[in-house]
């Protein structure tokens, strides 16, 4: 697994398109599990799932994280015993780009729901 | 991997014993990187490792992920571009033991420093 031949991600440029809070607002109630959360100025969308154990949390992890490595940008992820958090932003635009809803609501269809 | 057959971890019992703040003291100026944080009155030992990218912050939060698997005894990882900070406490008993401070140990040998 290697980034080297991933074409750089379109929300990782400093010119790309950061959504205006009327854009983040329309796109999160299309994805109701998921919060925004300011920090830093910064607004991040994020989501805690639920799972069984330790295990399938560090799996669930290794999916997500291998959603990221193939698309080239990359949420913070916390891994604990029962629960994984996601939360995807735009570090070069310091806020959100269309793609981390778009990889937000991938997130959900790898958990299966 | 599975933790069924995994012996119940000491530091998970009810009963185990919790280190004074005094013992925690002594443990972490033994692991000059790791800091003690209390964080809803329960004390938790964090360290954050640097790491060149996603894909190793992603493979060493696999690597502690196993350990704590093999042992039975769970941190919480959150995994970013570049980083992965590793949190130890014992959920059951509210605060630090000894396995704890076994375990940063042992993350510290699997980083390799």
């Amino acid at each position: 697994m290697t980034t080297s031949t991933i074409p750089e991600c379109e929300a990782c440029r400093p010119d790309a398109q950061k959504l205006t809070g009327e854009e983040i607002a329309r796109y999160v109630r299309e994805l109701p599990e998921w919060r925004v959360e300011t920090i830093d100025h910064v607004p991040q969308l994020h989501r805690s799932y639920k799972v069984r154990n330790f295990a399938e949390a560090l799996s669930f992890t290794n999916r997500v994280g291998d959603l990221a490595e193939s698309i080239g940008h990359h949420p913070q992820l916390v891994t604990e015993w029962g629960r994984v958090t996601v939360k995807w932003w735009s570090h070069k635009i310091k806020g959100l780009h269309e793609l981390d809803f778009a990889l937000a609501k991938r997130c959900d269809a790898l958990i299966g729901n």
